[in-house]
């Protein structure tokens, strides 16, 4: 078995030394029916209902095809979604993670990643404003918890929102009263997808209107809290995002925090995407008044280029943890045991945990603050460099938001559009059938795109219509690649015009 | 940075090739304030108000105490946990889907690992029997979902329950019915958890007592339902344990089907640990009718050596999954998009989500069937070892639980006490001050053992008064590693008793 151990963990380190880049596909496009045909030639995609042991060859063959098939995300022209670029240091702090292979959730059996997580959250917690001088840089009881990605984090703080109105809401379940909560139209979905779970339901998430931005419009926070208290409901937290998933708008924490406060409602932060700005001198005060909030989910596997998952769930008051989670396991959380008062398990959901600090430990530590903001400076300023090219395009792009972050919204318009469409704000007057044609091209030149593997760029609906987004945080892109992209674009897009 | 993330890699390769074992410690026991001093002759563990960049050596030497301080889970003396020996081709094809780095929500972004996810539950569900003919070797749909632990998917599965019960749960929240489940008092506590975070509240879960060896008493789970529905209560689900955690009892499915088909309840089986015996022809008849479940959850992480963590839930409806939890993110799940219908994302509460299927993938492909059979009857093998050595040892050891799997629960007799306890049976009648004596033995005898890092051993209240619990899964242990751990206990506790 060594053999073939050391064979695939020397591919993967080949990987992660000399990732494909520059006229290397970023995908390699293959139908499911064709991926089973060429596993067939070596260990077949499917387990059979006897399934016998491959041998290290086939094995060997397999791990080649799981390489040349699987997109290429640490690619500079990988721009297609929220995570890209994942730090090499990361990668390999994961992997001393997992050849240690232990669980979070006692010192008991994670010592050392214990301290490191309490070490992180206090750091991260620094950032947000949520010391109060009371905490040491390794506290016992550390600002928040590590949890598996960003939905779970806000489902954890919607629970400490609920159980801070209705302390028995552990012990006795939902209290009758018809609970509300509050998100933009372009918050994440994590919000009502927590709200099914909780037992509130997806009827509680009111969704409130943006501004062509994509930012919470605060006056329409304040008239929908009003009207749900005027229906008899009982609104009792807000979730204000920091970095939207579709523009990487922040919404106006200040002026939310102000409505939150008088009328009693949790604020809950969804920075998983824009929190990292806190890294970035230039840019943390996108985020003013963070530090007024109650809880902070903060994905440092997005911006930050860890591996999956790396999700900080910050609260203000962490005994709260304790009281909303604790499971009170006597097979686990001995109190007799050496050092218990340090086990994280007994203030979160989950019993064992995969360790996902010692890869941000790792990071952080190597490139220090410093580096960790140049990241952030770094991706916003590839985002400026794509607005600037689309600005000059001469109407063959159109800016569909005004962004002033990583996200860069816009449309290709073909060559015989372009006296009509002029700009994004002119888009929505137009005739069906053009409106049409225009929804319709981004998935058309997308799949182009795919079929020779030169590049990926996400798109989705922007108030009905299919629009492109470029987003960055891969500290490898340059402004080449940038170029590169918008030329695909092009000449994809004239492709599938003149198909039509 | 090349050389350091090289530096690293090869760091973790050495570990996973060559890992601790035999007179090697299982660990460096220090106390936090101790790791914090150890640390600060490296990069120290702690980040400042303003932190610095670290230099590669002060990285690498944190990298060596991060090994030496951590708990070697692959030693043959870690018999702590209900995980241990982790599988070397699962560790570096964890490696391999890290190197990788994507999110397993859409057919886009991880075409390979979709089809493999596919066709590992697919299998698992053809070994649960959930197949009804109805399905290929890689469906479209599969019959389940991969989650991250074990509590998560419990949590899930409960939402599912109340789901059909109750479809509007999603829409409209809690009905105001007060939903009960149950679930055997040796049962998991993720169950009381999920009750809290779903608003259905602790005191609706229903424990249901067990017989001595740790399985639910039918006759009890049959008048609990009857006592609770006369309360005007609403039984929506049971929970069946396969594998409990500290004795490893099985619960019997067969006789709980039949109430739970009788009663219209959800049956979910909690095969997280002991799941796993349906690898093996010889022990899967500790599952007899897991079929007639409505829901399976197995985490590979546990008996089978994956790393942390890989668990799948496996589902008789696949279908009600995106009745269930589908948030529709029009940003993500186009259907314009190639291959969508494959995408998992919409399945599940999850967003991004680590890829936990490779590795489970490339063992089970390395080991075959057998491998993973053989794993299991190892196991079992060894604890028949443990428990024969115990009711041969002159009353040194007394079992104090008749177990026939994988777990061994006992005590360590002081000399002077062996005339008065014989055996397990005789210890409730004993005096409170020697009651009191044993209970506090094992927490000594451990302390003992992890300051000399000879070994480790889990222990927790069994009746009020605190055990020994040996339970094995890592196929590197041998008939000398349990009788090298019985004698550190006997050297140990000898120790502790002089001391006393």
């Amino acid at each position: 078995m060594s053999e073939l151990v050391q064979a695939i963990a020397e591919r993967a380190l080949a990987y992660v030394l000399d990732p494909p880049a520059g006229d290397d596909p970023v995908v390699a496009l293959a139908a499911p029916q064709d991926l089973v045909t060429v596993f067939g030639e070596a260990a077949g995609l499917a387990l059979a209902d006897i399934e016998e042991p491959s041998g290290d060859l086939a094995l060997l063959r397999a791990v080649e095809l799981v390489v040349q098939h699987s997109v290429h995300t640490s690619h500079p022209r990988f721009i297609n979604q929220n995570f890209a670029g994942p730090d090499p240091v990361s990668v390999v702090g994961d992997w001393l993670g997992a050849a240690l292979n232990t669980t979070g959730a006692t010192f008991e059996a994670a010592p050392v990643f214990t301290l490191m997580e309490s070490a992180v959250l206090s750091k991260l917690g620094r950032l947000a404003g949520y010391d109060d001088g009371a905490t040491t840089e390794i506290p016992i009881l550390p600002p928040g918890l590590f949890c598996p990605g960003g939905s779970t984090a806000t489902l954890y703080a919607l629970q400490l929102a609920r159980h801070r109105r209705n302390p028995d809401v552990v012990t006795s379940g939902s209290s009758g009263e018809r609970l509300t909560l509050f998100v933009s139209a372009a918050g994440h979905y994590a919000a009502t997808k927590s709200a099914a779970l909780l037992g509130i339901g997806t009827n509680a998430v009111i969704k409130v209107e943006t501004d062509a931005t994509g930012a919470m419009h605060v006056p329409a926070l304040a008239a929908a809290v009003k009207a749900s208290k005027q229906a008899g409901e009982v609104p009792f937290a807000v979730i204000a995002t920091s970095g939207t998933t579709v523009t990487s708008a922040f919404d106006d924490i200040q002026s939310i925090a102000d409505i939150c406060e008088r009328e009693h409602l949790w604020l809950h932060i969804d920075g998983c995407y824009g929190g990292s700005a806190l890294f970035s001198a230039t840019y943390a005060h996108l985020l003013d008044g963070v530090a007024r909030s109650d809880s902070f989910v903060w994905n440092l596997h997005k911006m930050m280029g860890m591996t999956q998952q790396c999700t900080a769930l910050l609260v203000k008051n962490p005994q709260q943890l304790a009281a909303c989670f604790a499971g009170k396991a006597d097979y686990l959380f001995q109190p007799d045991k050496l050092n218990a008062e340090y086990d994280s398990g007994d203030r979160t959901f989950q019993c064992a945990r995969r360790i996902d600090v010692l890869k941000l430990w790792l990071s952080w530590k190597h490139h220090g603050d410093v580096g960790f903001g140049h990241r952030i400076d770094h991706s916003v300023l590839m985002a400026d460099h794509a607005r600037h090219r689309i600005r000059s395009s001469q109407g063959t792009f159109v800016p569909l938001v005004e962004g002033n972050f990583t996200n860069v919204v816009f449309a290709w318009i073909p060559e015989a559009d372009r006296s009509i469409v002029r700009d994004g704000t002119e888009l929505r007057s137009q005739s069906p059938e053009l409106l049409h044609r225009l929804h319709s091209l981004p998935a058309r030149i997308k799949a182009q795109m795919q079929a020779e593997g030169t590049a990926m760029i996400g798109f989705q609906p922007v108030d009905g219509l299919n629009a492109f987004r470029m987003l960055f945080m891969n500290p490898s892109v340059t402004t080449d690649d940038v170029d590169a992209m918008l030329a695909l674009i092009d000449t994809y897009g004239q492709r599938v015009s003149v198909a039509t």
